[in-house]
């Protein structure tokens, strides 16, 4: 599938290192709950204990990246003040409180006569994170990977090598000195094996790609393995003729500016023909002593917009203070448009009117669909799950954000005593397929 | 990703088709659970109307192939009875027995005062199933579809083409008189368009395959569209030095010879030193007088085996009366050999030792886990499913013998009254996160 001169095979080294961490997740894959607990517990003390190597260390990558003239944003993302890595490693000890997604029992039915089945969830074997500067993103990811009993397969962006490097110690002392395997995180730290990592679908289960959406979009093309994560964000709010128009505009500020650079910010604002003229012209002066630049198509243009919309404007995710307006004839043609535009993440309705929020919710298929409220509480925290690994807009499950339950699967224990299937076919036995 | 002189892109023709099976999809998930039974026994009521076409058309299918000298098995699956259509139009009212797999309400939370938050299940949107001959592949599937409310674009082998096209024009009569959208099922008939709905990944949603692992491995390689079945089916039986043998030969026989083409039937039994001895001196004469072939590693010809096994026999799904047996020192070495040959469909053990059976059932990571049963029971009747729509050999879920919950997928669904992120910034709101 891959491009073979873009993705390289994994060397020999690599593939050693791949085996001992899929080797170290079966051993964590058996560990209690009270031991993964325990693990992180030590995993945050070492970070404590080492506080000082890891700052250094990031001193330095920090100076070595200012010389090499890398961008402001890319700097401050790269900065680890003793504040941020104060809460990663409360951070480490709070995956700890969160319910241990592992052995939850699913299913549990008698298929016949001492014949049980069992569904429980079990950890997915190997993760494979693939992540740009933020050196926080190791604490958390490392943390979430092994309260979930999966082994972990890191790669930083290079700029935060020695951090990263200076962390991953830390936590795999913690792992030590709790009884687990060190193994079981692995950090890599050239660009060849953060390629050729994509190639290891006999050792890695999952991708978890935190970045650009860039880099995302080129994992998701370039590897068998599968990936969670999404490539766009382009949700829309649409404001119905029935809507309540003092909502609308406080939902749309906040859906746009309330963090701009986020998936779950709107870049598109579809507003119904007949309310728009109202709309407009309260919302215009508000975006703009909001800073935000508003391009639209010709009806709204007609009504005070400055900037026309071209057809990219409504496939472009700006992740900046930019909105595209575009006015509807009805609540169909708002569908249509998400339907074509939409990255399927979270799309939203402004309406009073509970049978047309109802329609819009049931027809347009996107991951979060909502009704009255901000586009951005679509989000692991705010859904309550007390994690966040990723974002997915594909449509299978795991959908929308996605918590520690992206982290396991689920397997099928089924125990008997002796029970062969040519008892059933000659009437000897039969099914009775009662739940407990 | 797919080698575009081997698939090739989708002609407009066929784009309009599947854009007209989307819309049908959605129209389809907005039904009642009421309207899409009474579909179903509407889409009974044709199959019953139109016995007579269906059957004549089958049979001129069956003298053309039979002319050009298609293979008895072939044959054998293309022939429709009347006996196996009417068992099939039986299957398609039962499918409106199974229990509604859409609106079930997986989280239902205050995330805070007036913020509510839903996750329920819904259609998929379009399948897309290729399956080889069998014609009574397509009113099963095609009802699992209409069950669950997706839309379906089916592609059967090109011997049975006159039949198929009988079969899909009653069920689409029977979708018509019930008020549905006929157009959510469609049936290809050319080769090339079998081949290019594997690019139709913006109208496809999940690719079902039904037929040869050689099928199977070639669409899981050439599309981007998920693909919920299996290449492979190699289980694997290991007889543990604390088995009881007169279990171990019945539940042995019967994982082989009950359904050997099936693809949970064993491949492998793995036989600790200790018991081997004993154990073999039976089996040889069992297995002899039921024509399976045994092929062994060296210890086992020792013991009487006639062949010996070659590394790829512990590779190979034989789909056939015959069986390769390895002597192992002990459970690791069993539990190795497992890990690596394989295709984590199911595995099982025989012990009387349950701390043994445990340690196998947790560290095998296979979709099933068996112990003192037979593994021919991996298998979604079996598991009272009511339905199977195809068995997973991936890691994430759907894994293993997948029901209808394989068809369904969650949308998360917020309703709010105006809420917005950055009152729970300002501190002016707080979250609740209360289920209900």
């Amino acid at each position: 599938m891959a491009n073979i001169f873009e993705v390289p095979q994994p060397d020999i080294d690599l593939i050693k290192k791949a085996d001992q961490v899929r080797l170290a997740s079966i051993k964590i894959s058996q560990n209690k709950n009270k031991n993964r607990i325990k693990a992180l517990n030590f995993m945050a003390d070492y970070l404590e204990k080492n506080t000082n190597e890891i700052l250094d260390a990031n001193n330095e990558d920090y100076q070595r990246a200012e010389k090499k003239g890398i961008s402001k944003a890319l700097l401050s993302r790269l900065k680890l003040s003793k504040e941020k890595l104060n809460s990663g490693i409360e951070g480490v000890r709070k995956v700890g409180e969160l319910t241990d997604p592992v052995n939850q029992v699913q299913i549990k039915r008698e298929l016949s006569k001492g014949l049980v089945l069992e569904r429980k969830t079990v950890p997915i074997g190997v993760l494979g994170v693939i992540f740009e500067s933020r050196p926080d993103a190791v604490m958390q990811i490392s943390s979430l990977a092994i309260r979930s009993g999966n082994g972990v397969i890191l790669k930083g962006g290079s700029e935060a090598n020695l951090t990263n490097t200076a962390i991953v110690n830390a936590l795999k002392e913690g792992l030590n000195e709790s009884g687990l395997d060190k193994n079981a995180i692995c950090l890599l730290t050239s660009r060849k094996d953060s390629m050729s990592m994509l190639n290891l679908d006999k050792y890695i289960n999952l991708i978890i790609p935190r970045g650009s959406n860039e880099l995302v979009k080129f994992i998701q093309e370039n590897t068998k393995i599968p990936v969670l994560g999404h490539a766009d964000g382009i949700c829309h709010l649409y404001i119905d003729i029935e809507a309540n128009i003092e909502m609308a505009l406080s939902v749309a500020l906040d859906s746009k500016i309330q963090y701009p650079a986020a998936c779950n910010a709107i870049e598109t604002l579809l507003v119904h023909k007949d309310i728009a003229p109202a709309f407009l012209e309260m919302a215009i002066p508000l975006f703009n002593s909001n800073d935000v630049k508003l391009i639209g198509d010709k009806r709204s243009v007609e009504l005070g917009l400055k900037y026309e919309a071209s057809i990219e404007d409504w496939q472009t995710e700006y992740l900046d203070l930019i909105l595209s307006i575009k006015i509807v004839d009805d609540l169909e043609e708002a569908i249509t448009h998400v339907q074509k535009y939409s990255s399927k993440h979270t799309d939203g309705i402004i309406t009073e009117n509970l049978g047309t929020a109802n329609k819009f919710m049931n027809v347009v298929d996107s991951a979060g669909v909502f009704h009255n409220c901000s586009t951005r509480f679509a989000d692991g925290f705010r859904y309550g799950f007390g994690a966040e690994v990723g974002i997915s807009t594909q449509t299978l499950p795991p959908r929308g954000p996605v918590g520690l339950e992206g982290l396991v699967t689920y397997k099928y224990f089924l125990k008997g005593n002796g029970n062969i299937v040519d008892d059933f076919s000659s009437g000897k036995a039969i099914y009775t397929h009662k739940d407990f």
